[in-house]
């Protein structure tokens, strides 16, 4: 190892604190690096300092964005009467691949998990809220993950939209994934999947 | 998608393009250096371009280092009368990590494909048969990866030092892995360890 490059070390330490990469895809990428032309290295790394230094949150959902409000909370075409309650600013990206939702969204930057010190006050439930009274929504769809942790906080929403009897608080169906196989599906999964069964 | 941020689309397009990196993982990453404090992601953009500024191939053994010629050939303690030979720099890496090996290194910078149109004079073999000649080198030992490429590389290697009858040339040996099982062992590989046994 001390026969190495001292900078190439150096490289493949920060990239093995990223999530997902170990030693060897570290190495992997760097090795990459080294030998890709110069420009795509410059590339890289300046899109990683762009990314720290212009990113923020948006005020409104609280998502990930360069202008405030976010585009999605520009976007008059978007309905506004339907709230989709998600953990984290990835799962925007997953629930607009589907094409499905058409209304607006609210991060919570997180989950309830006492075991870690997270409770309602480090969530944005207090913005949620706001959001909610008086104007004019209709539905909140819950869409937290289908956790121990993301259940509770979705409990905790239920609860806390209590107050505002116009707005119907919906949770996304957990069931067995599609083109999964039920043998090797878990008992929790296939527990929901029997529960929340519909007539055909 | 046309709802995300376009500086976190641009990093997750350029970490897309790292070996090993599908859209999710660079998802996760892209979204882990949003979370993480600005210093982080600074070390991460300056080490990179740090490498592509810094890092130069060895005059002598082709392996990547800052000063030249590199600290594996600088040092005297190394036995110069030995010379391994490998692929890339990744696998003087690997090698050293085995502290089995006390001699010098020699990088090819690939091995012999034909069909991706590399032959010799893509490879650094006249460097290596300049370092062998009349340098008091008595063995080489041939370390290019068990493939079809790192066969036909060592053969070549072997027929190339011909000329040179005081110089030993041998082959890493090729059999069953440590670790692992005979009965998941592909066929070529058991051959190999059969033929390749040794008296216990």
């Amino acid at each position: 190892m001390q026969y190495s490059s001292a900078l190439l070390e150096t490289l493949i330490a920060e990239l093995t604190r990223l999530p997902g990469l170990g030693r060897k895809s570290a190495q992997r990428i760097a090795f990459h690096l080294l030998r890709s032309p110069e420009a795509d290295s410059q590339r890289l790394a300046s899109a990683i300092v762009e990314l720290k230094a212009n990113v923020r949150d948006c005020s409104i959902c609280g998502n990930v964005t360069e202008t405030d409000p976010c585009a999605l909370c520009a976007d008059s075409r978007r309905d506004a009467t339907v709230i989709c309650v998600v953990e984290q600013p990835m799962d925007v990206l997953a629930l607009e691949r589907t094409g499905e939702f058409h209304g607006r969204y609210h991060v919570l930057k997180g989950a309830l998990s006492p075991v870690d010190g997270i409770g309602p006050d480090q969530l944005r439930l207090k913005e949620l809220l706001d959001r909610v009274r008086g104007n004019g929504v209709a539905e909140v769809i819950v869409a937290t993950n289908p956790t121990a942790q993301g259940e509770a906080t979705a409990l905790y929403i239920a609860r806390l939209l209590q107050s505002e009897p116009a707005v119907k608080v919906t949770r996304i169906a957990r069931g067995v994934p599609m083109g999964s196989d039920l043998e090797f599906s878990d008992q929790i999964t296939l527990a929901r999947a029997l529960t929340g069964r519909k007539e055909l």
